[in-house]
């Protein structure tokens, strides 16, 4: 298995299990912790009675005059955690707070350093529409989506992670509980909560299944991909989905404790939320406040559905992330909400029996390309008939389609872009339906014909500045310079191909 | 020029034009005229005044208990002209009226025989949501559209007439007044109303130019092509689109007296009527009222919008000629309207600079397959640019896109299902985007699947029949047998390709 603590300042804590030791760490002189990296402090504590829900544990995290509190909790065997994620370098101090003596008052230090290599901080919204890290690199959202990879073979995950540290994706969605569906009627290997055949024990966690999770999230922040973390769903066959309230509180409130101080968790409260016949309108909002009151680190957090579309003007959403087909509807939704848009789900390239998980390579790519072209974000899945049964939309493993690569070149024309700063962004809706339309940070313009094939155009860009041009053929892959400059009302000779993206790029930024 | 009178009918009165000759033909003991064809008669009458305005003419005919009456016009230098169709065989006999002394009281008969091979009569709604042929054939329309090629040099409207015979095109969309707009910026060789620079003389017609219509239209019937006669549009310098109130009126009369009698004419009462600032609500009103009470032959009839969709529901309406490019709607809008539903405009495959004239092949191929699959039709333009200007649109001439092969390979295919009966038609609106959708006649159940691209699926055949099925690929033309038999509900193991159609075929029926 993927092993906790091999990354940042975990791997230092990996051996801080045993009793006195986390008091001795407690006093040693200002360990390093890189920026953006979790100090996770060990206690131990009471094992006996319900740990869980008996005891209450949190810690006061300081930097001059700022004071950050976290929940602590339990992790089995009488240890007790606090993780905290560090965003400024600097001195950080800590005191716990608890109503086992044990816990309580337990003060201490560590030194925040620079960031490693590579370690950008976490994601939130930049420019209203877009993301970013936190040290100020522009984030292109380039998500795919392995549902139920957490409760596959070892095997299957270890090839998941290669998988996508070789992919363009760079945001996963997973689920925290089991998924029961097609393709998907097997047993987890294990349960969140301790079950005795059909009956759930609420009253306490199976740790070793969050445990689990810990590495994975880890695992996935190791090669750079952002957890989008799906909090419920309806595909289940255990009772997940209409657990107690109480129950469902302390679930999110573990989750949180144990998951935020993750650079890369994003949240999301639900796949297909409005299936969930047994939760109300009333749920959904206490459980968006209970993260936006419990998450210190202040994680994105969405929410998904089926049908019926959430209302993402709300304030607790920082971003959208729907599940529709209609991908030309993004830019007007963008300006209605005000947010980020992320078509998290838009169907899946593959081959299966189900309609939304049949379209070809060239139509996964289209939707990517409709989206960004709209100034949002697509979202990526694959549902190929396998003989084992494993497909990578809730499997993981490796994937097939002809899609990624051609992701992958737009992910790439699309950070060329954004590294010259986000500006502001245009939109051209030219009909009723999705055609050319164009993203423009000002220094970048560009069009994608879509469907469309014109042999040539006339394209109006910001005064006073003088471009390149380049065509570029989405689906064949190739890029080719125009002849000559571009500036005002420009009149371009283009190759009138389909599925055509044309580039204008200010003179003597490249 | 195409000779008027080369078909048949009026091939044997092409030179009845001199005084008396017309008297002594209705003298003539019972002519035959194929069923469908045009009846003919020419009278000698005042050439003083306005024969235009000053004269009345009508004729009554008679079969057995019915009686039609039908319009006479003035064709210039003392001629008068009266057209009828019979619709069934038998003696007929007529009478005309007029307040013109020399026109009054002419009678005689003709003798209606059987339609000559290849003449099936007019087209008609058919089992409410399509349309078929006055002999009983289904009609399968197939349009293309060249708005202006009226206008053009002779060589151009011959090979248009060439190139329309040698296509899939069943139906053209043409304008009857010149048309001014990009690619369309020339005089026409005639005005439709005597014209002295900038001004019309509204107060005639000018009857070489209908002469000229008249000549077209025949053309177009000769190729078993349905001549789709636009009443109005506003891509206009000359004045046309603004008219006085009593010009439209006696203009539309004049029409429908000279072409109603011809099989193949379709009404449409203006191409984006509601670019037409001049006419209110009530003109077109009046407009559609004036084709329901004098066109005798009850010809399709419709109108074409470019905003604000027309109330196609209205009663005057035959059918509904969509401007559109959400073809998904279509069967939405054929239950709503319960009419036929024909996307006439559906954006042109080209290249040029505008949207609506740069659609690849292949997307417009697709257009015709989605409007297919819902029981509604498409509609076919090609925009590409060329050296002389001259694009199939507008001018006619040849073509040069990829669809019109592929739209020829989808007619076939309906026309072989058609031709098993209409039967009930169903339709499978499986989401929210246009996609695997069938059309059921009980016999023949075809889906198709669009981007998708399902290596497997279960479909749903009418219960106690047996089935074949066969796999097409749309765009590379390829007809492929499934093995077995299928019934129920059908599994069926499928190449897993995008663009591909699913045929069912009650086997015993082939």
């Amino acid at each position: 298995m993927l092993k906790l603590g091999s990354m940042g300042a975990l791997a230092s804590l990996a051996g801080v299990t045993s009793e006195g030791v986390a008091e001795a760490f407690a006093d040693a002189a200002h360990p390093a912790v890189p920026k953006w990296n979790v100090f996770e402090l060990t206690l131990q504590g009471p094992s006996t009675g319900n740990p869980f829900t008996e005891v209450e544990l949190s810690a006061t995290f300081a930097l001059e005059h700022r004071t950050i509190q976290v929940d602590g909790f339990y992790d089995g065997s009488g240890i007790y955690k606090l993780r905290f994620m560090p965003d400024a370098e600097g001195d950080w101090s800590y005191t716990t707070s608890s109503n086992a003596p044990a816990l309580h008052g337990k003060a201490g230090a560590f030194h925040c350093v620079a960031p490693e290599s590579g370690n950008r901080g976490p994601v939130s919204v930049r420019d209203a529409y877009h993301f970013g890290y936190a040290d100020g690199a522009p984030f292109v959202e380039c998500g795919t989506t392995c549902y139920a990879w957490a409760f596959q073979s070892e095997a299957t995950q270890r090839q998941t992670i290669e998988t996508l540290a070789a992919s363009p994706f760079n945001k996963l969605r997973m689920c925290l509980f089991p998924k029961w569906y097609q393709h998907n009627h097997k047993e987890p290997p294990m349960y969140p909560f301790p079950r005795n055949t059909e009956v759930n024990d609420y009253s306490t966690f199976n740790v070793e299944y969050f445990q689990h999770l810990d590495r994975l999230i880890q695992a996935l922040c190791r090669i750079g991909v952002q957890a989008d973390l799906i909090l419920f769903h309806p595909y289940d066959k255990w009772g997940y989905q209409s657990m107690p309230a109480e129950v469902d509180d302390r679930y999110l409130r573990y989750v949180i404790a144990r998951f935020s101080a993750f650079r890369n968790v994003w949240w999301s409260l639900a796949n297909e939320y409005d299936l969930m016949q047994a939760k109300t309108a009333k749920d959904w909002d206490r459980y968006a406040g209970i993260l936006a009151e419990h998450d210190a680190f202040d994680h994105l957090r969405s929410i998904h559905y089926c049908f019926h579309q959430y209302e993402y003007g709300r304030a607790w959403c920082t971003h959208a992330g729907v599940q529709d087909s209609r991908l030309y509807l993004g830019a007007n939704w963008r300006n209605d909400w005000r947010k980020p848009v992320v078509f998290d789900e838009c169907r899946y390239e593959g081959n299966i029996a189900s309609t939304w998980g049949d379209l070809s390579g060239d139509a996964m790519t289209r939707r990517f390309w409709l989206a960004a072209v709209q100034g949002c974000y697509c979202g990526h899945g694959e549902t190929y008939l396998d003989p084992n049964d494993i497909l990578w939309w809730s499997h993981g493993g490796t994937l097939h389609g002809s899609s990624p690569a051609k992701i992958a070149f737009l992910r790439n024309l699309l950070e060329e872009t954004i590294a010259l700063g986000p500006g502001p962004i245009g939109y051209t809706n030219f009909s009723d339906e999705p055609m050319g339309a164009r993203r423009d940070n000002g220094s970048v313009v560009f069009y994608y014909f879509d469907e469309h094939q014109p042999a040539e155009g006339t394209f109006t860009l910001p005064q006073g500045k003088s471009y390149t041009a380049e065509y570029i053929d989405t689906i064949h892959l190739t890029r080719a310079p125009l002849p000559g400059e571009y500036s005002g009302n420009a009149e371009v000779k283009l190759p009138g191909t389909p599925w055509g993206s044309l580039w204008f790029r200010q003179k003597g930024l490249a």
